[in-house]
């Protein structure tokens, strides 16, 4: 049977399979936290033609059953289907410009001198055996070992339950693995056993949760995998989530859904490569406050209200089987320590990731995600402060919104007398919707051709081919297909331009701050899960990074993965994003009197104040 | 309906109450881990006469159905019953001796000026809220109070899961309860609580398990329990055990065993006394290597192989939540460490129990129990040897044997003319069979007055109304009623001549090793489940402890329960606990090669060299 996607794709089906499973088999992996046992209620799909044999609802309601939405692993198809599989049911793994991103990564951790130094340190060593005159006991033994190597350390009942049996197995020559931090034995193994099997980095985002698993032997990423929060049900930003976490009593629902979201991505890459859930022995968690937070179930009532009081800034070393996380129980998990409940370990990566804390120069460093973080500093000072810039820019609340992934329009130039959009699609696919850097490319292009004025209203006029009514608003259609057209709508362009204006003056209200102005930044780093690269040229145009000489500008990607990657490997980067934690100072924005000015005049395109834009002003 | 058991006494039962409930709210407690669901198959009763109605057997075979065996709470009265509770289903519940005992035991632990200071320190603080100046996270807030006090603690998940509430339903004033040995924070309370609420001390006997219900804010027994270690199934001794445990396989139903025991005498316990359960808040466990292997679920295998080694002597502290112990699941559970693989931490609670470890003259503790240990030593040196004595003196294996609880007979006197026994029962009651104490008067009164000879043969002539066939062989009749003869059989008498010989040739045996005389010593601690007292002028006619001066000798009780307390209530008890265990020498005498000679020389009465007895000599 021939199932056809919205997108074009065509897959071959059959009646004993579950549509989750054929996906699956053709390399397109929904979530489904419960296994595929139609209890989650995470793998819906919706058949716009044909039928199915449906073995369950599960919590589908009535309304969903009617517009055709099924759970994919309770359906087996009975003809030829055509089927469209929401965004939020999608896992994305194996993403190959993801993958291709993290060797620099590497090569760049190697660069720094920086030895593979996982959250478990490996100890070998040789004991006498016990005889007659030597009988003291195992644990004993041990510890006089230990204690040779100046070490000191706790022993769970755990570990000593299989002490007898692991000393004698090894014949007395043995590697321990400890937790340095914690001071805790973990495991003896056979000695030389290299440096460990398998890690993760996670990165907790507001809209999206990444994950790489990475090879603890060599450092090498095996295979990255992302998905939407699922948290989004409960409220697109941070405040939204906090007040259903405290006033709705959702704190446990919310912890599960992320929870649960990094176990759907692990799943598919430990089978797809073979790996056991017990080799993978250690995590590094990455995201702001709020998220991790949730992530570890703690109440965020506090971050919320005045005088904004997270529990945990710096998190002790705890155990995978307190996370939730389904590996190795025992697995420690690292979580890269917090500022301030509004600048989290996400930022502290992201510093980590630039290397800014290391250079003399000033640099600005701007994570553009659901929330934007920006950094101003060198290696004696850090300033940060923080921008609600709304999860536009990670494919939320955009009409034909995406991530950055296989499909998605990450390029688009609109020619000047035409006015037909040339495209880029990641992949090199059909595309299947705009990703943040296509959407910036889009406005910028549409400026300059007169397709927007610089209010950021669509001209129609200027393009009456392009320009139509859509539901609710006029739109422009940047990719036209017979399934479903690609378009930005003149209320994404409004989310769009709000995003680029909060982060904006984030910016500039920050440099006041500290009493620099523009031209004294010698770098600025640009983060933000943005795929194969920005066009700064294109995001000056739209006035959402200062109007700087072009050299300076550097493209980062999605930096707080980048450094919970750089944590994972190297015990040298945990005591850095320690330091950066310690050194770097938090300006709360929102009390500043001139922030809603300075908000109002980035409202426009590139800004109202031209005069700080003066490379873009000849292009109008 | 009126319920009449063997030992005479007459309860009311009715039909729409079980059996289990009835006997227990007329202070009969049975065993029943399942807590009355019928599935643990341990609150075995036998209806001699009458009819129950039977909800279900549980796992009772057919031939004890047959028997009349039922389960208790599983069985409802037809009508009028006469039952039989064999002595394996009964818990020991509210003691009054033992309780009385355990006064002393407070008061001698004042004497010696040690404060009560539990396993859980708790350390008031009061930390200045936080502000928009002081916005550290409340992790770090409590750490930076701790470190004034020069405190650095490790976390756990769930203590800070729980921090924001707790800190602030507090007000920042807040005691904090520590594990200071592990170095954890365990909870926040309101200041200024007390010392603590209840804990638990522990002996873990090869034969029987005795547990202390202690007011940690007063040191107070609220109330004592004791039961048979139902391991005994799998082996009276702990070599059997340990067969058991690995070439047989059973190590976790072992471990579950023991643990199922001490939880039934803990459940009435908490009940009685209406204390919730995460009300105890710690634990201190005492008993033999073997015994500690099993209740933690460590391999014994190596124990009894040569080298003879134990996982381990020197335990960490662990939570109940490891052991199995069904009270607060963080509370610390503190075992007294061991010397070697047959000398355990039940000897180290003794020695601390007598303090012979403080005095600079010479002492000989003898605990008599399954394991007979032998210590000799000062204020400088502690040498031990262990012997195996048999479960005799603790009832088990002796046709009418029972533990030292009521209904025990525990002093006896023969008539020099008639040959009629006087008895003294525990309690006062009608007497149910006969303790370790009444059996060692029953030997040397017998001797004394001819029924038994030096060989320890019965001489049937000597009493021919008292002494008669039995079903094996011949028995002398202590008491007789209705129901059930108390008698000593031909076969019991051999067990215990075995066990005093045991006894003996080790006294003797390690003496020669220290190469010390008898009259060297200055005080002879005898210790062990014997009730009330110990005839020691018995004693020595039996041949079980040396002859000398007869105030130098003093009757302990059971002192690894003694230690147990005491290392509940004080941390310089404890201490104290691991000073003797690295001070103690043990001494294999299986080794020495005129073990066996000391032996059979003892297995006569009192002894082959009767210049070793020459107070006994003249009585004969």
């Amino acid at each position: 049977m021939k199932i056809t996607l919205t997108d074009g794709r065509e897959i071959t089906g059959s009646k004993e399979e579950s549509l989750y499973e054929t996906l699956q088999s053709n390399g397109i992996f929904l979530t489904a936290s419960c296994g595929g046992k139609g209890t989650c209620g995470k793998c819906r799909v919706q058949i716009l033609e044909g039928d199915c044999s449906i073995k369950g609802h599960g919590k589908l309601t009535k309304a969903e059953q009617e517009e055709g939405i099924v759970l994919a692993c309770q359906s087996f198809p009975e003809g030829d289907l055509l089927l469209n599989i929401p965004r939020e049911s999608l896992l994305t793994v194996g993403d190959k410009i993801a993958i291709s991103r993290t060797r620099d990564l590497f090569e760049s951790l190697l660069k720094q001198k920086a030895t593979i130094s996982p959250l478990i340190t490996r100890e070998t060593m040789s004991l006498p055996p016990p005889s007659l005159d030597d009988h003291i006991s195992d644990l004993d033994r041990l510890m006089r070992g230990l204690d040779e190597k100046g070490l000191s350390l706790r022993f769970s009942h755990g570990f000593v339950s299989e002490l007898a049996g692991t000393l004698r197995a090894n014949n007395w020559n043995l590697t321990i693995g400890i937790q340095k931090e914690s001071g805790e034995a973990l495991f003896i193994e056979p000695p030389n056993n290299g440096n460990g099997k398998y890690g993760l980095s996670v990165d907790i985002g507001t809209t999206t949760v990444v994950l790489y698993l990475v090879d603890l032997s060599d450092g090498r990423v095996v295979d990255v995998a992302s998905t939407y929060n699922s948290q989004m049900r409960y409220g697109d930003d941070v405040i939204t989530r906090i007040v259903n976490a405290t006033e709705g009593g959702k704190l446990k629902t919310l912890r599960k859904a992320v929870v649960s979201d990094i176990n759907d991505l692990l799943r598919p890459l430990l089978k797809l490569h073979e790996i056991e859930r017990d080799d993978v022995e250690s995590v590094v968690i990455s995201g702001n406050t709020t998220m991790v937070h949730l992530f570890w179930g703690l109440n965020p009532e506090y971050i919320r209200e005045e005088p904004y009081i997270p529990t945990v800034n710096n998190y002790p070393i705890w155990h995978a089987e307190d996370s939730g996380i389904m590996i190795w129980k025992k697995a420690p998990v690292y979580t890269i320590p917090s500022v301030a409940s509004y600048v989290g370990g996400d930022i502290v990566a992201g510093v980590l990731a630039t290397g800014m804390h290391r250079r003399p120069e000033i640099s600005l460093l701007m994570d553009i995600g659901t929330n934007g973080e920006i950094v101003i500093g060198n290696n004696e000072w850090l300033m940060t402060a923080a921008c609600s810039a709304g999860p536009c820019f990670e494919g939320s609340g955009i009409a034909s919104g995406m991530r950055a992934t296989e499909g998605a329009i990450e390029d688009i130039t609109i020619d000047r007398e035409t006015r037909v959009p040339q495209i880029k699609v990641i992949g090199n696919t059909e595309p299947l919707g705009i990703c943040g850097s296509g959407m910036i490319d889009a406005i910028s292009e549409m400026l300059l051709t007169g397709i927007l004025n610089q209010k950021g209203q669509l001209v129609r006029d200027a393009a009456p081919e392009r320009i139509r009514e859509g539901e609710d608003c006029l739109e422009f259609v940047i990719h036209s297909s017979e399934r479903r057209d690609i378009v930005l709508t003149q209320v994404d362009i409004e989310n769009i331009i709000r995003a680029k204006a909060a982060i904006f003056a984030g910016v500039n209200l920050l440099l006041n701050e500290v009493g620099l102005t523009t031209d004294m930044i010698e770098r600025v780093y640009i983060a933000g899960g943005f795929g194969n690269f920005l066009d700064t040229e294109k995001a000056i145009i739209l006035g959402m990074i200062p109007d700087l000489p072009r050299e300076r500008f550097h493209f980062m990607g999605n930096t707080s993965i980048a450094g919970a990657y750089y944590c994972l490997l190297s015990e040298r980067m945990r005591r850095e994003a320690e330091n950066i934690g310690a050194m770097m100072t938090y300006i709360e924005l929102s009390v500043k009197g001139n922030y809603m000015d300075e908000f109002m005049s980035a409202m426009f395109l590139p800004h109202t104040e031209m005069s700080l834009f003066p490379s873009v002003k000849p292009m109008l």
